[in-house]
């Protein structure tokens, strides 16, 4: 039995990017589980936009992360301690278990998973929850036709490399706006997209106009911000708004300043949606077949960046937000 | 045969709120319809706030009003010849036919109405164009449901008093937002919605909050603006926003600001969705069929605010930007 669990946990609600002094590095002793638990030794921990927001103490879709708390996140681990059935010693598995070594969990929301199918990073990318956002968004607020233009932002990201090629696998043409040549490169190389505009070198609403000459008939958004104000100047009619994120604007410290011309979903009758993965969560079974049949046709492909280390937390954290990771980002905790 | 038709064109683009000097006032004599044609008197001229956007030389649902051309408006009239068998002499008609005392049409998209059954009036009110965007706008977009909290802006317009009537047949809380004592006594002592909040004397924001303590599910939003913002602030989980106008920034001089808040839709799960009645031509039937029925039973009021002179068209326009109308706001050119 291991003694001592290391974690991350809330120390300050941070005013802009978070600080290192906007947490605290702490250690307590491993219990063991009691009836119905399970004791998870965590190996892989998801970095993710969404975690930002948890840090703010204002009214979300989850409550905000307690000052002194362990810092919520998305992980995947094994089972090395069980008094729960359903997840046997050896068992792998996924669940906000938090920035930490171990968790005890009494199994709810915890998912099993087969790495026998897949390696476990996968199951927090393209099989886990960005891959499976990316399959709702489109799914069920984009409804793609084949013959659409649909247009991704944050397109070298875990949600959007997803969102894209399943915009392909709908038959749809794939534009895919990205931060650099090596990202842009990357989705039109390896993952499909038809085209990819590079916002730290064009003018991406100019760009927008070469690419969709027929406007613009779905939109993933995962930036917002800017680049939503030039989509929204290039919508087809009755166009989709996939309002996934808008990392652009989580760790702004002025008043966020919204698109100028909203107006244009009202000239063609168009709508913008937000939506959350865990509204999901009864359908996560249904998203985990069809997109694991993708990848197993080669339809689809997975990508993570990882770093190695729990003490990196707090920088690899910050990679999210300076555009530095392609595909889904996590954080290497324990060997496999 | 009468000899002369006057005219209201188009002469400039407006800077801001239209100016005398925008309009040319022309006359030319009334031909005979050829065949298939019909000569309608025009008795009413619907004043609608998406004239002023028509206006603009800009990309938008119909193409701009040229310079020189008669202004684009909803009218009612009496047939007073005809070579079209559709529409006999003395038929009354509803159509697109411009700011002028007669027109010539070959008929298409001309709506014979019986007088019989409803003052020609009601026909641009309840039950014209305006009646059918809130009901379409209602039905369709925001779905309401029984116990669901509905919000209108623009409340005591024409679009936003059918509005709020529908979401009370159908079962919810109406709250309406309006400018001014009277309009609001008007909306709840003989509307029926269940509260109005006087945006002139108010703080919206805050009173949303005292009216919508469960938050709201359906905000219908003729206004946008600041009007926008407020309500993002107070959506409940999955509420829908229909989109139907944006009056407080069509006359803006100042590139128009977005809403701050907008990351709520994405908070709450929420949507927006643009509309334009003119998508919904082929259900036209549906709409009048069931408005009238409402109607009948006693269940919707029409309100008509009604201007006689085809000369007061430039002025009585701009009752619309300054608030100055209660219900459906008409220029009466010819008598009965």
């Amino acid at each position: 039995m291991p003694a001592i669990n290391h974690q991350f946990r809330l120390a300050a609600r941070p005013v802009g990017l978070p600080k290192d002094s906007d947490w605290t590095r702490t250690e307590e002793p491993v219990r063991d589980p009691a009836d119905g638990e399970v004791l998870v030794r965590i190996m892989y921990i998801s970095l993710d936009p969404a975690m930002r927001g948890w840090m703010n103490d204002s009214k979300s879709y989850v409550a905000p992360v307690g000052i002194g708390d362990v810092m919520r996140a998305g992980t995947a681990g094994r089972v090395i301690a069980s008094k729960n059935p359903k997840f046997p010693v050896g068992a792998h598995v996924v669940g906000m278990l938090g920035v930490q070594e171990y968790a005890l969990s009494d199994g709810k929301g915890l998912i099993s998973v087969d790495v026998g199918r897949a390696p476990l990073p996968v199951y927090m990318s393209a099989l886990g929850m960005t891959g499976m956002t990316a399959y709702f968004g489109m799914q069920d607020i984009g409804k793609p036709r084949a013959g659409d233009t649909v247009v991704v932002s944050g397109a070298a990201g875990a949600v959007g490399m997803v969102a894209g090629q399943i915009a392909k696998i709908k038959g749809c043409r794939a534009v895919g706006i990205a931060g650099g040549k090596a990202k842009c490169d990357y989705i039109v190389e390896q993952l499909g997209f038809d085209a990819a505009i590079d916002y730290k070198a064009e003018d991406v609403r100019a760009a927008l106009g070469r690419h969709c000459p027929k406007g613009i008939d779905i939109f993933f958004d995962n930036v917002g911000g800017d680049i939503l104000e030039a989509a929204l100047a290039h919508l087809a009619l009755h166009a989709r708004i996939i309002f996934c994120g808008a990392i652009s604007q989580y760790n702004s410290t002025t008043p966020v300043r919204g698109p100028a011309n909203l107006r244009s979903l009202l000239v063609n009758r168009a709508s913008m949606t937000g939506m959350i993965i865990f509204d999901y969560a009864d359908r996560y079974g249904e998203a985990a077949r069809e997109l694991a049949g993708w990848m197993a046709a080669g339809r689809l492909k997975s990508r993570e960046d990882i770093v190695s280390g729990f003490d990196k937390f707090p920088e690899t954290l910050l990679m999210l937000f300076k555009g530095e990771n392609t595909g889904k980002l996590l954080l290497k905790v324990a060997g496999d």
